[in-house]
């Protein structure tokens, strides 16, 4: 039987990344179709009935699909530059998973299925678990539809691109209703595990998160002949709101505030850009202190764009409320997992938009040094198989029973 | 006769870009390639002699190339979204005044020269007035052959694909050495002339001016996983220079800082980038005060860097020394052109590499708000139209009379 780790190094020649280093696999690009492809084989291989739904999102069914279904899974894109983990294993788990399952004889009780959601990290289009967002009526489809890509191109011409018809876009409540629960394994995004020396632990809750975008429209202009009082130059509020970020959030109990995506135009050495465009990814534990937050940054970000004759337009590209887990699943996993501990985490999930939907539970993987979105994101080959055998154990316990 | 206005805009559709705005026309790349076509056409319409030089610098003779040849020309890339004028009208007014003097019945006793030198911006290899340094050895051929672009193509295979072989960069004494004289015309990059109400001037100084790349490394991790305590963002230390260059300038009189590319990898929303690559721009009216700034500059980045527990390297990607245009062949023109004013740039130019080497002078053309480097870049056609004029008079006069 193929291990987790075995099944995932099978994916480490697609979408590398050569400039940034580790993976770069957005949403219904050239990586995304090879991803989807080895999905499908990977799960037809193993009797699944592979469908895509409206949204792009992947479903592998185990028995007729219908109502009170468990359903496990992940995603298989990255951010720009991402790590291995993140994503895949929690697919890869799942189909390891049913391995075992299956190795044991096991007859679920419950229709079973293994999801790959779409574009989860929002690398391409801008938002984040683009795909369950879609699917649980949580996006707008004509606002999804117009999302752009950096090269200009939107989402509905992406999947069209794809082999799907961007006017399927949207809600599909049929489908949901299907879902009688889900649960989601990730590697851990931080220290939390490593800190308690445990290899497997649970979600409790996920931060309340956003992403904004603001543009500073300043006069574009030449570096050399413009004295600087002749200046309205958008580079340099838009420094200020990176310092004010970093500032505001220091003064939110564990709050994060980061901009990670900063893009001059024209982007020349040379010149000074019209317009500077910077993306806000802002987090912490409650709506009204992540909202206050933003405030507070936005606020400074306009002094500064003032004091250099610039403006600023904000955007909330998305934002998702504080998520809390369902406790009883919760609870009856860590109690099925020998006392495996609940950890909050700041990190944003497929499982966090289908908590609002359905019962909802978070499997969390070690990661020795909690770095993750970058390549050397890691879990040791042990506590991926650890998660896999609790994912084996949970979905054996969930599908061997009624609802 | 075909008018400068009238040549210009036959590039009209070349190196167009639609995500900028305005034009971005690199050495070497696809527009590039057009406009040496275009070029090659033209001059050869006219009964010039065209040749590629060892640095990819196109030549076209009128006459027997020799000996205290007149040369005039400019450059036909731009800066990223760049607009029309800076580079082109230089060149379309040299051909417009060949056309002149020819019209005029006019026979040089002196060869004529028209150049168009390869990536004066800077704008794929990152080292402006790339082809000039080059043929004039103050940039080594070595270094400038494993200059990458933003995709990591090297200089070396950017020539090579474009059918120069690498090996042959580097300086051309021989063809340096029949240069008499330069004559640069240019559209001016300021409002020097626009406050002077004066069609046509001539420069007097540059700038001194450099461009340093600082890269700021951090380490790579997730936005929402990572508590503010953890980070290592090269983000903020880069702000933080952004900041300094202006405060810095602002101290050091006639001088301009200006940060107009920075690339965070791997420029993800919800990812604290691993690097951040901030190219500064600064320049002063002399090499000590520009010494001095970009020291200062570093320092502040230093310590910005080491608050947030990152590293910055520093390499410095051009420098060139004040330039003061020869006093001889700056006063003859003036007197020649009824006392046109003389006014000095911040805007560094090909004519400020052949400074160095032999008598140079350039003629500045009114730019109505004094925008460069930018789609609303401009001058009036009758403006443009003095400028070739005036080139005629200086060419004639120059080519007219021995050396």
């Amino acid at each position: 039987m193929t291990t987790a780790i075995a099944l995932l190094e099978t994916l480490a020649d697609v979408g590398v990344d050569r400039l940034r280093g580790g993976y770069s696999r957005h949403g219904f690009d050239r990586a995304d179709a090879e991803l989807r492809e080895w999905f499908t084989a990977e799960a037809t291989a193993r009797g699944l009935d592979v469908s895509t739904d409206r949204n792009g999102n992947l479903w592998a069914w185990w028995g007729t699909p219908g109502p009170n279904a468990v359903v496990t899974g992940s995603h298989l894109d990255s951010v720009p530059g991402g790590g291995a983990f993140d994503g895949p294993l929690g697919v890869v788990a799942a189909l390891s998973a049913l391995d075992a399952l299956r190795a044991e004889g096991f007859r679920p009780t419950r229709p079973l299925a293994v999801v790959v959601f779409a574009e989860e990290e929002g690398g391409r289009f801008g938002v984040p678990c683009l795909g369950s967002r879609l699917l649980a009526g949580t996006l707008d489809a004509d606002r999804a539809r117009n999302l752009k890509d950096a090269d200009g191109t939107t989402l509905a011409e992406a999947v069209r691109a794809a082999g799907l018809d961007p006017r399927w876009l949207g809600p599909e409540p049929e489908l949901v209703s299907r879902i009688g629960c889900f649960v989601e394994l990730h590697v851990e995004q931080g220290r939390g595990l490593a800190d308690l020396d445990a290899p497997v632990g649970v979600a409790s809750s996920i931060l309340a998160h956003g992403r904004w975008r603001l543009t500073f429209h300043g006069e574009g202009n030449h570096a050399g002949a413009t004295p600087l009082a002749d200046r309205r130059d958008p580079m340099v509020p838009a420094a200020s709101l990176v310092l004010a970020a970093r500032r505001v959030a220091g003064s939110v109990p564990g709050a994060r505030a980061t901009v990670g995506r900063l893009v001059p135009t024209p982007g020349g050495t040379n010149v000074i850009p019209s317009t500077v465009d910077v993306w806000l990814d802002a987090r912490a534990p409650g709506d009204a202190d992540t909202r206050h937050l933003v405030d507070d940054v936005v606020a400074a970000a306009r002094e500064a764009a003032e004091a250099e004759g610039c403006t600023v337009t904000v955007r909330e590209e998305s934002y998702g409320d504080t998520v809390i887990f369902d406790g009883g699943l919760r609870d009856e996993l860590t109690s099925l997992l020998g006392g495996a501990p609940a950890l909050p985490t700041g990190a944003g999930h497929d499982a966090g938009v289908l908590a609002g939907r359905v019962p909802t539970a978070m499997l969390f993987v070690r990661n020795p040094t909690g770095v993750s979105h970058a390549p050397a994101e890691h879990a040791e080959p042990d506590d991926c198989e650890a998660g896999v055998a609790a994912l084996a154990r949970v979905l054996t316990h969930l599908a061997g029973a009624p609802c």
